[in-house]
């Protein structure tokens, strides 16, 4: 007898079917059991009448892998319009301890610590399940437009000679007994490929080894990473990152409606976005929140947090562009503006209180490229694999990379990043 | 003005229009130059014939960044029917340095190690592009067919506290001064997730610290996992990868056409894939080859192409499974088989000489979990947060995972596994 699924169930009335999945919920009302059965696709009701066969059910734990072999019958109220009668049921792989949480309650209870400990447990939670499904729907939605706008997926190394932005924050690998690091990110390697496939993009792991705690930071994340040649402009990237966003916002909307839903919060619009000058973002916070940080040369996450509120009450945009960050403190690829080399062709785009997405043009040009290396104290000759790219021809050309798990975060509310990261990795947890 | 792609001036025959790309070859014949220039799409043939433009040519090395402006003029000898007249040119990017080698003939004439030690040049030779666009080609088609088929896409951790697999082969990492290890398979992290999902999938990096060199062996290499729940028996799995290899080479020889023609090797057909047994494969090997190995636990490479070989021969089949390898070779995590526990319900797929795909059912039962970690010398302890996922109810499961570098080699008749990787790591290549 194939399995039938909870959500297929309904074009089986009055037929005997066989379902299979977990024991989400007992509920016991008069001499009748209602017993809620949980697979991929919904909970369908089992009503267990008959007494020979609530034997079965004692003692039976939430979470307890059952079969269910029954009769569908019409319900109206049911949640999905059916429910099944008559049942025989099998045990196919029992609970063998208590749960650490209950995880057929609408609202998980247990701190982030005791979640993450148990995450075996916690996110089979169907509101977690409904952000990861989300998540996965991102992720597609992201690699289809990519496809379609001519960018060539690559796979790049994650265990590197040599670090992408100078020196700091990574993780050292034994490589057969030499020193190697993760990558911070597949920077160096997707500008390379332009100069084969002009587009290229890429979504995989990246590692930091900052060794700070917050609610924003993992030490492993996702970075969804695309690089453009033959561009006119910086605004270009600009451009092609609304649109990506645009069209992965759309396509979500239509492939993940229950999940979003669940998650009950609605996606953000993305109409036309603000763009506002790093030196003219400093200005907008001293008028309007009173804090003078025109000397300083980065944003606090308290500015980007301003930002975001004068974005969203005086251009009606959760997302707010700002670019022509400080050179120096950009790292060392970035293309200085001609008219003004202390600022960089350079963008964040912030988004719901703070960064979500860094991007810019970068430096085509091999002399200008070696120079701003040995600007910043770097050798060019641990780069010799990465700069003959440059010597050989490379048109103007930029990208961005987007921090998937903080998209995701930001997406369904999540007040830390850890809760839209399957396995997180911080510096203090490395299991599960 | 537009940029204007070479694939897409067709469209514009009697009107000027802006290309640009790599200058691809410069053929003089008489007093008019040929200039092939070559963009994402092709290669595009400009005529020169004005001599005073012909001066910006003078010392043009390949691969030198150019634009051109044009008037498009129909050109049925042409490769893509029109050529260019009467262009403007102006260089966008210099060469700045003699090539490593010459990258516009048909064939590549470097060695291995001299084409990725220059891969930055390398990797634009149009073969060499094809190659990886058909890669890419796979990738998209793998996860549409994951998508369609209710697999929910995971990303988990690649920094983790314990082997998956026992103890070998790991690539250390200083995870904040406490000892990590770089995932060699996201296989336990799979398998929680089927407690959620009941279906999942995962792309992304691996890493095995075999310190050997071999034509078919990188040291980071990406893995493409599935694993599925509520299976009725290990055959469901060889069903699912049956159908997963015939949908994605079907889609493939749909969207890339082109390269196929370009590496000009017919993908495999995928009919009746041809099951045999681990002990049957060494009777066959025996009959056939004149090789007695029935006292092996493990099939060795020749053995694969002896059976490969068979396969072909007497069934027809590039494709061949393998079943039932015995038990004490396998993970801890591998279901023996109840009817002879000293094999297992595990399976490799080898196609064109090698093992391209390995998987199973997986022991669900918590109890017979332990002791088979027990067994092994694994102290359970060190697995909390897997083994709580089979504590709290886990279906009948199992998956597989496919190579996708040696795939790809596989499917273009390259030799060595580092040609289908795009930036090989092995013991003696760290860079670029």
């Amino acid at each position: 007898m194939r399995r039938v699924l909870a959500a297929e169930a309904a074009q089986y009335v009055g037929q005997r079917v066989r379902l299979a999945g977990w024991l989400f919920q007992l509920r016991r009302m008069g001499g009748i059991n209602f017993l809620l059965l949980r697979d991929r696709t919904g909970i369908i009701q089992v009503v267990v009448g008959d007494p020979a066969r609530l034997e079965v059910l004692a003692g039976l734990q939430a979470e307890t892998v059952l079969q269910v072999v029954g009769t569908v019958v019409a319900e109206p109220r049911a949640r999905l319009g059916v429910e099944v009668h008559d049942p025989v049921l099998s045990v196919l792989a029992p609970v063998t301890d208590v749960l650490p949480f209950e995880i057929n309650k609408k609202i998980l209870r247990p701190s982030l610590d005791v979640f993450l400990d148990n995450a075996a447990v916690g996110l089979r939670h169907p509101r977690k399940q409904s952000v990861f499904r989300l998540g996965a729907g991102l992720l597609a939605a992201f690699a289809d437009y990519f496809v379609t706008h001519d960018f060539v997926q690559i796979r790049t190394p994650k265990i590197v000679a040599a670090a992408t932005e100078g020196g700091a924050n990574l993780f050292a690998v034994d490589y057969f007994g030499r020193p190697a690091y993760l990558a911070q990110s597949p920077q160096l390697y997707k500008q390379i490929m332009v100069g084969a496939f002009e587009r290229v993009f890429e979504i995989g792991p990246a590692f930091r080894a900052e060794p700070h705690y917050t609610t924003r930071h993992i030490n492993e994340f996702t970075s969804i990473d695309a690089e453009m040649g033959f561009i006119d402009g910086f605004g270009d990237l600009m451009d092609l990152l609304a649109d990506l966003l645009r069209s992965v916002l759309e396509q979500v909307s239509r492939t993940h409606r229950t999940e979003l839903d669940d998650v009950g919060l609605p996606l953000p619009r993305m109409d036309e976005v603000p763009v506002v000058k790093f030196r003219e973002a400093q200005e907008i916070i001293l008028r309007r929140f009173g804090e003078d940080c025109r000397r300083e040369l980065d944003l606090s996450p308290q500015h980007e947090r301003w930002l975001c509120e004068w974005a969203v009450q005086e251009r009606g945009s959760e997302f707010v562009f700002v670019t022509h960050y400080p050179t120096s403190k950009r790292p060392f690829y970035t293309l200085p503006d001609p008219a003004d080399p202390k600022h960089s062709l350079s963008f964040d785009l912030l988004f719901r209180g703070a960064e979500l997405v860094t991007g810019g043009q970068r430096i085509n040009d091999y002399r200008q490229l070696v120079d701003s290396m040995v600007a910043r104290g770097i050798d060019p000759a641990g780069f010799a694999g990465y700069l003959e790219a440059f010597e050989y021809g490379m048109p103007p050309e930029g990208g961005f990379a987007i921090g998937y798990e903080r998209l995701l975060a930001r997406l369904t509310g999540a007040e830390n990043i850890r809760e839209t990261t399957l396995f997180p990795r911080d510096v203090n947890r490395l299991t599960p």
